[in-house]
């Protein structure tokens, strides 16, 4: 009698780790992502233009600590870049606790173990550069797909959430190992988007002939994200956000979409 | 008798073998580049500003025949850039014959025999991976600096002619195997330089943000080159040649250069 109810014990918690499994995607891991531009917007204090959608993105996720990803910060000082966005996200006034990847001892661990990371702009070679070396990039990708990790990027940190770094703006000031990123979705995005100034008497390309350059070798359609928009991601559900029009590119037209637009069809591969 | 005369011969040919080779670096080759911004220039028809200095670098090194390297155009236009290339440069009537590398069946062979080359603008990421793929990279390296083959780049041709392609403004929309480039030069060129636009809300890094962060990782100087300005090195003898100043950028600070400012140090090591 005992064995038998032993044997029933471990059939019922067979049965629940697989209707577990296999109902998660369905039913609790929702990809959530928010991705900025920039934080910095002409007229308004450091991500003040972004705050009510980030204090509703904080509070649908219950965000109670970030992890902060500084490394796309060139000259290193991570203290004082996370301490900006610390106190960037204190204005919230959501109790969020923000602390620096750089001071945990495990990366990986810290990883493993988050609720929402942010990775903060600079200069995304560097950046993907680190996120390889620290063996971070696969881990990442699963942690948001499959976990439902929260992530928040701004400018590189949105960079590298797309498939690859193709389309920053970026320098090449050193060589990663690839550029492809954290594919958390299957476009790129071009960060800190602006159209060519037609007065303009400099002959160099402007962002739109660079994409369209990147459209003769490439086939991803490339989302441009002016400082003052971001995407956010809900799961399935894409909406742009913010005060400026996106400019979406494909490699057959480019088209300007209004805050509030729907772009969930970018998330289908 | 006979024989006697065979091995004096030999000996004689050999002699002056060993002593062409020996001298060749001291009293024959020089390093013959013309580095130029763009060849478009607000105001001039392509290659009209340059003109001048052209004529001369093609007259001081008897240039009769350019093979010119389209490789950077990324629609792969090829004939029709060469077309437009050759065009250009028959302003300068001087018979000079224009063949683009890519209708050579064998391009190895074709820049082993060639007295000038002239690698034209496009993107810098598709240029030097194709550089690469065709094994053009050290020999190129070589036929300049060993044989005193001519060398002219515009734009991304003026980038690969340098240390490496990390001061580009060009999206990496490729993955090349190395950003380390042709090395005719131990400093990097900025192309299309401009200074940042004071007025504007934009807040996006400006080149000189950009390429400060690359001196944070990497040491060699920058040549910000606007359009309208050229690099012409004669050997040992760099001097800046056009109709707008030149900035450039080392570790410490950045200097504006005149038209026709001595930069032979920029090739000191």
């Amino acid at each position: 009698m005992v064995t038998k109810m032993y044997y029933g014990e471990i059939l019922l918690i067979c049965f629940c780790s697989i209707y577990s499994v296999q109902t998660l995607p369905v039913t609790m891991v929702r990809r959530q992502l928010m991705l900025l531009s920039s934080t910095m917007v002409h007229g308004y204090e450091i991500m003040q233009q972004q705050k009510p959608y980030l204090i509703e993105f904080f509070k649908r996720n219950n965000v109670s600590e970030v992890i902060f990803v500084p490394y796309a910060k060139v000259n290193g000082d991570y203290d004082g870049y996370t301490k900006m966005m610390a106190d960037a996200i204190a204005t919230f006034e959501l109790q969020t606790s923000v602390k620096g990847l750089h001071t945990f001892d495990d990366p990986v661990e810290a990883i493993k173990a988050a609720q929402c990371i942010y990775i903060g702009g600079g200069n995304s070679f560097v950046l993907l550069k680190k996120l390889y070396d620290l063996n971070l990039v696969e881990l990442i990708h699963k942690r948001v797909l499959e976990d439902g990790m929260a992530y928040m990027g701004s400018s590189a940190g949105s960079n590298v959430a797309t498939r690859s770094i193709q389309t920053t703006n970026d320098m090449p000031i050193i060589y990663p190992p690839s550029f492809d990123a954290l594919n958390l979705v299957p476009f790129n995005i071009n960060p800190h988007y602006i159209d060519a100034d037609k007065n303009s008497t400099h002959k160099g390309e402007t962002r739109e002939d660079r994409i369209k350059e990147f459209h003769i070798i490439n086939e991803a359609a490339v989302l441009g994200l002016p400082e003052g928009t971001l995407l956010a991601v809900d799961d399935n559900k894409a909406t742009l956000k913010g005060i400026a029009n996106a400019r979406l590119f494909t490699r057959t037209e480019s088209r300007e979409y209004q805050p509030e637009s729907d772009l969930s069809f970018l998330l289908e591969k």
